[in-house]
């Protein structure tokens, strides 16, 4: 097995670096260092184009995403270039006129965070240093989130005066389970630390630092790649889908997903290897 | 700004203390501590007109709640003016007759706890001492809950013969996240501590006392006053929506809501205020 | 009040031992401690009988699950038998005659493991030694979860290649409040223990073996067993509906439940009971 | 069994006329001819208080609504009053501060009108010539539509620039069988006849003129009001609930509203009744 | 292709005449014709194991359901037996106890009933002669249904002191267009005539008499038999989901229902056939 | 207010001519006449481009569909296009994997088809001659519908041995009123005529041929036109939002996007044109 993810197609884009540290695996970096790895909006349109290749790509199984430098995972959103992005400069001063460009400007916006979450590869998202409001929204779409020590927590939408609206205030609330806790970050914008992020079960581990915290994520991703993506990537589509829809629905869901994939020769190669005792190697997906 | 909570209207509330202690802030207090605070039906349709006029006044900006009294947040029912209540004296004793009016007794009482989710300023309960049964009710209606050390919870309604019905059962599996302990706390009555509250995220901070404790939720309160309430209102609006509907209709929600609210003067301040460094001040909503 | 659980009726089943330790409780044991309590398809189909049987038994108010033997809860699915009835040796080869036959196996296996969830009395499930796989989907149809701390956790169903189909993924993402920790124990099918078990809130205590969790849970069960059962029986209900609608669609779901259950004895019983702080008797429902 | 609608407590109404033709029914009349029966804020509000007086008033078993005069049902919204209303005056030119003013007088308004549907009790609404714009959204309400043949059909909303908020494009889509129809007048406000609502099932019959619609209606009122008010009323409730969930969770709801309503006296009378072909008489519910 | 309902194994029901006109096809007949075919509970008891045989049985691919005699299809409940069974003689006064054992009979009836709609192969209703109350029940479980000109149609409930609680209510909202009708006719358990069933579509064709009627049936199962049940029998499933679902959820769990079903043989042959213009045989499923 | 559907940017496809009656129109046209308008894979990728353009486009007001020659709208799919695309050569024979590539061509069968549905602005299908299988999919995602007298309408999936995918079976049941015959010719894949279609629902205008329906058709997208483009496409959004959630929420929907779309020009605009009995004009949206 090798990974695509070191090809010539993942050296296309302009503000995220994709390397192929191990078979299956795919790293993406936030590369915008100098800017705290901010998001304009050619940042978000490329995030959702790298999410599609890769979701698409049948050589990558595991996803982890992380910042690039020492600084931030990512500062959020590039206020310079979102101020006037919102302002809808040009657009008629119509109220319903000016709504209709926000909703597309919102839609395209969510739809392409949207992507990670849309993966159908597990992603395990590395939090560092600054992690500050777009980068709640990005979290939320991972599927393990686990972060350096260092790292300072903000739903930083509130102190610029919205209601943050790419995905934060609808997931959060299913990803945590204090809705107290939730509500208190979110109105407040206060920030957090690794820690607290932690006892409420937003990340599920803590490493000492940025680089220990890759180390670990890659090490994880690396693990899941060798397992059948059969399995790993039907995983969670199940996991999205029951946090969504009541018990009578998800467990039917469960039933017409399985009715399929459990005739993949994975599930019988699986089956041998755990009688037999040998590690079983499952074809891409 | 100033606060309407403390202008005389209201001050016409028999059950509950309505005052003004900063710029925005209200905070109310169940005024009945010979009876530990409990709720008759009087006490409960005042509770509602209390939130309603809280939501529609555009001074208010964020709400406290605790109890009158050392003793108790409240000790729940009052067993006494309920037991009359529910025995529906005077009513038909065909079952069917007996249910809709047990139907519009429950259904009023439910809208008037509700008034309190339904408020539309982010409102922090502050519990402590006895805490038994409503309490629980009201509290998984607040947006945030933090507690005196000395609390004592109950979901009590079984040991009066009924499941609880205000609440509690609907709200409580999404608003903490383990259902193995939810489901233990409601069977079997017993109480728990603050600090075990605590650890499973039922409330989201523990202070020493009932002073410390109603100090830190007005301390609290006065920080989201100044905030936009624009974006303050708007989060707890897109919180509870993402906490009932699933992903999809939540990113459309917020994508319509924000449409609307992104084109307020906060957004510029706020922005403008951020790269200018100084402190924004907030028109009522 | 005598437990029904005693009688001759409870002796027919093959895989299961169940006993009547005290009044109104029952306590189940998976019986087959040589196969570390796998089970193959005529244990789950005794499991659900035994499930509905005591559902359907006014006598039992509280039950307690454990397996038997000191090495496992259970170990899963038995893979021999499982691995001959997937391959659904004797079905036509055309996939869709092989997904319709398939789709009703997993149905079966659904319906069998959910008649615990489906139980109107509490379930108690008391984890212990090795309990992998379908351990986890029992364990999520239990009202409670207590555990031994030498329980070793695993959601295995990824290591045998397939994603896990008979309640896990359906029911964990509400039954636990990470979701980082839930994709992560479920996608890596790593073992977990007993200590991060209750600090994610999976089960809500641990004790020193199994001994004394069992006891723990019987203990609990004989407690809740004293309780009027209209309210203990209509508290499961209405959070297990909690657990999957909508805030407005369970208080009014609440509220017809109520309109009935309200005019129970057991209401009037339980306040004089408070009142005269006497200790009621309720019968059996 | 008199009719309360006949007692004073109906006479406080300004633009409404409630009198009781026969025993249990109530007819409700839209009563400013002059304007073509049209609706100004203080009719919407009113609108809402007669039919939460019907639904809590026990003496009354069915109702009819229709407008005075000759010349409309209603021709909707009252234009002058509405224009000052929606501009918002006095009110901040902020455009989140104007959204949530309009949210307040939108949701004002729903529940004004939305208490026709949630009165208890059956509501024929006789439609007769100008039908326009809320006369839709009101009639949607209704259980049952009758209407004279002259009436004038129009979802005028379109023409004075909105989209319709009180309620028909909420409800239209399930109240009428083809929904190429529903967009087709919606989105066009043309006319439709009569006999153009009847082959699409808008109304379930036609009449002459307006007093022969009328006649009708009442006559059918009068008919339900006979009926057990335990079985009517629960129809009502049931249907209700039944279009706007899904088949499982409607058949729960109804196991649990009958479970106490089957337990009423009316039942065993009707039995009897039938039995012995005598007519039965109801208590009022 | 032969059929099994022309097996002994049919032979054993008490109330029920199945047999095998042709191939794939089982004609069911309803026969109590001395009680106008009225369901006393083992009658409805029956009725459930009739449908889960031919669900289950692979021969059978098209189901036709009509009563025995010229008086009736059904007349409804058998109201001296149920008269007994709903007043739960022996069963405790007190009403949460009734309630309980209520809801236990309801559903069991409701379960029994919906085997119908729950059959996987399309069941064809020929509706005749008296046709209340179950009847309706009944029918809005077919998928397809059809009359004879003499059909006598009532929702009978509302007479015998009810809110019909077998289905007609959760699905009759469904099936038929024009909610003024279904209320109509719901809650003044009038009757209608074939020619009206029509007209608003809750029958899709009305025939001469009883033998034409049956007949007519009878060559529309023949003729659903001959398709590839892969596809007739998706249909049905795909068809009752949408139903119940909204827009996205629907056509995400079609994209997951064919990802296997399109792999079937059958998919190939039909399409082979179509290009070849021979006549196909599928296998059966 | 000039069509950009005239200009050069809508001269690029293949298969599609675009062109531009009337102000604000856009005629879409299939044209692949020699193949009956049959839709190979390229056909649908480009379907779903217009769409997105017409629907992005704030000079199209109103579009209309319809095919190119006198045979065909659509004789549905390309058979031998699809044959192999299905057949998923190139493919893993492995069942999980060919699941997979299935579920991807499915969906991005259904965005395709879909585009129309989500295209912002209403959609008018004009049916005429052959309008197998997909025609239908197609025809359920328009707005209006409306036929020539000589269309042949066909459900034709089960005659190629799959159920529909691609959005009839998730459509049709809340498109049309009657089940019964919704499943009827699901099920059959029989033929049915314009008048019947008519008579359902499914059509809400038969014109005598192929020309007339195309005029009405367009002289029916003028008139849209000339109406304020918030309030048609903000009805044409709430409809289908009413049609797949309950009323609750679809209230509430309303609510919000009013918020914001009632403080358009356009509604004081059309309010003083009302009143002053002159033509409005409105904005582009």
């Amino acid at each position: 097995m090798t990974t695509s993810a070191a090809s010539p197609e993942y050296q296309k884009y302009k503000h995220f670096v994709v390397s192929a540290p191990s078979a299956g695996v795919a790293h993406v970096e936030i590369n915008r260092p100098k800017k705290l790895n901010a998001f304009a909006r050619d940042v978000w349109l490329e995030f959702g184009r790298v999410f599609e290749q890769l979701s698409a790509d049948a050589d990558v199984r595991a996803v982890v995403l992380s910042g690039a430098g020492d600084k931030a995972f990512t500062a959020g959103l590039d206020v310079v270039d979102s101020s006037s992005m919102f302002a809808q400069e040009g657009v008629s001063r119509d109220v319903a006129r000016r709504a209709k460009a926000l909703r597309a400007t919102i839609e395209e916006f969510q739809v392409c965070v949207g992507a990670m979450e849309k993966c159908e590869k597990p992603v395990i998202c590395v939090l560092h240093g600054v992690a500050f409001g777009l980068a709640i929204d990005i979290a939320t779409c991972a599927d393990i989130r686990i972060c350096a020590a260092n790292t300072r927590f903000s739903v930083k939408e509130v102190d610029i005066g919205i209601a943050a609206d790419v995905g934060t205030l609808a997931r959060l609330p299913k990803v945590v389970g204090s809705t107290s806790w939730v509500k208190d970050v979110c109105m407040s914008a206060r920030e957090f630390s690794a820690q607290e992020a932690l006892s409420v079960g937003f990340v599920s581990a803590v490493h000492e630092d940025k680089g220990k915290a890759v180390e670990a994520g890659l090490a994880m991703a690396a693990r899941l790649s060798e397992k059948s993506p059969v399995a790993v990537q039907g995983t969670k589509e199940l996991l999205n889908y029951g946090r969504d829809h009541g018990t009578v629905d998800s467990l039917r869901y469960t039933t017409i997903w399985n009715s399929a994939n459990v005739q993949s020769e994975d599930f019988q190669k699986a089956l041998l290897s755990g009688l037999k005792r040998t590690k079983p190697t499952f074809e891409k997906l």
